[in-house]
């Protein structure tokens, strides 16, 4: 298991990669599968770990991204004949060592940063296994084995009732995540917000955000760790979650609807795999239309929206979509 | 060869790296070894060329420098068994390819750009062949097969009079080259100073160099292409070179004695190695000594500065000591 080195796995707050590889690993070792994650050396897991790097360079500057990462990939490929698979979460690097070595390799594309990383992807495409975290984001150019969509460890959620009152922003600050239209959304509908996340834009924070956190119609938590994620969900009435880009996948979405919390969603990327109107959510256009589904989510069944989303995004059927694709291509069950 | 693709091979302007890279290939083909030089497709050589960049990432937006990195070294790797020897003239990140072919790299370390890069070395000593560009910049923890001083092709370079009258700064406009000095040694000792190169610090540029510039006192050129930097060494009294750190290897000064042209370099670094005070020019350690080193430069004889130079900074002595560490590691002379 080939994890990225920007954070610790499991991460302590933000990290979707480093928490998808933890949850597929957790998984695949409990179903005693021998499993060694290449990851920080911070990292916990049961798997056996080989760590190149101390601590994620996103958490630790005397770690040097550049460096580390090629100790890291280098490590996994000089290795590669003690494994039957390598499931690569970690980005397109490790596809330029992957026809050195025979052992396989699968990798989960995260989303492309932009159209210009593609041309890697498309030179590997013969002997790739690439598997998508939502049909909506499949690039046309490439072939995939498999869409899988991400799972959460379902039981660190329990189905929460709303009684909190607020709605809330779950992720981090930046322009794409629309934390300003939440902002709107709230004061249209006569509800506090809350906001939790990283700030990734601070300017965007500073000026667009900040002005608005008052601690009683806008309060803001900063980054929350996955403990504190439970309660906050499940206190709210809904999650915003309005997104200014074709987000391929929403790790807090697929979390709030566990939690029995309904998602306000605009539906672009994949939201409209995620979200399935009038059970989990509602997927809207534009702000007038998210102000209009806050009283329409609010009488949603919180626990069919809890029921439906734990058999669609739990860990357990994401290490079955993985298993399943990890034995085709080591050309057969596990040895 | 594997050079950088920041830049076309050789350079159009600034590129000491490709630089490198093109008169060690081009010299390499000259006396009939078969050359593939692996670099941007906009490259010129004799030798046979595998380009994956379409031009230089610091030339063209388009080209991502991640991206086409990593397609570029992995081509090389998958096409190692053709070759008796990789010649990396790249960075680290080849390093941690090449425990997973059988041919042997010979890595030119053009410097560390920080302590922070030398695990990486560290980690390949036992299976790597480093080549020190000076003695000055072999770093403690490695072990290396060879130092090999640049070499430049001396016949683009003619024996200059300095009719010129002026002093010359030539290279990356940088507080690390030490322009300022510069402006200041030429003030001192009532001369002219021609600066080129590429800007490579806009602020120290815009807020310490500029205010300089008359025209007269203090011209600008701009970047130089090796063509233009004959006429513009052969016309100066002399080069400064008062760096600011300790430089691995100074292109420009190999060049500039070459041109007849007596270098004033701050002894630090590699320049111990490159001057030899009172034939090539002079070591000194602060302005003071170099406003003294012009008069005493002055007077040098040039023609003995380029015959020095020539022997020691030539393309066919560096291909030579090349030539003989590619042997040593593929095991004994061209087959």
């Amino acid at each position: 298991m080939l994890a990225s080195i920007a954070h610790r796995v499991p991460p302590r707050s933000y990290g979707p990669w480093e928490q998808v590889a933890s949850t597929l690993t957790e998984g695949l070792v409990a179903r005693g599968h021998d499993v060694t994650l290449f990851a920080t050396r911070d990292s916990r897991t049961a798997a056996r770990l080989h760590a190149e790097a101390t601590a994620g360079y996103e958490e630790d500057p005397a770690v040097d991204p550049k460096v580390h990462e090629a100790l890291h990939i280098g490590a996994v490929f000089e290795r590669a004949d003690e494994f039957d698979v390598v499931s690569n979460q970690f980005d397109f690097l490790p596809l330029v060592f992957s026809r050195l070595v025979p052992t396989p390799m699968v990798t989960t594309i995260h989303g492309f940063s932009s159209e210009r990383i593609v041309p890697v992807y498309r030179a590997y495409d013969d002997v790739a296994h690439y598997v998508a975290i939502s049909d909506a984001d499949r690039h046309p150019a490439l072939t995939y084995d498999a869409t899988i969509h991400h799972g959460i460890e379902v039981e660190r959620f329990s189905l929460g009732e709303g009684g909190g009152g607020y709605l809330l922003f779950l992720g981090r600050i930046h322009p794409d995540k629309g934390t300003t239209a939440a902002i709107e959304v709230a004061r249209r509908a006569g509800l506090p917000l809350v906001i939790a996340g990283v700030v990734h834009d601070e300017d965007y924070f500073r000026d667009a955000v900040a002005p608005h956190v008052d601690g009683r119609a806008v309060t803001y938590l900063g980054a929350v760790g996955p403990a504190e994620r439970d309660a906050l969900l499940g206190g709210a009435v809904a999650l915003l979650h309005l997104i200014d880009f074709d987000e391929p996948f929403g790790l807090s979405v697929a979390e709030s609807m566990v939690a029995g919390t309904p998602v306000i969603a605009f539906a672009r990327g994949s939201m409209r795999e995620l979200v399935r109107p009038g059970l989990g959510g509602a997927l809207v256009d534009d702000v007038d239309g998210a102000v209009a589904a806050v009283p329409v989510v609010r009488v949603l069944d919180r626990s069919a929206c809890r029921s439906d989303a734990v058999a669609r995004f739990s860990a357990d059927r994401m290490v079955d979509d993985y298993v399943r694709v990890f034995e085709q291509v080591a050309g057969g069950p596990r040895r």
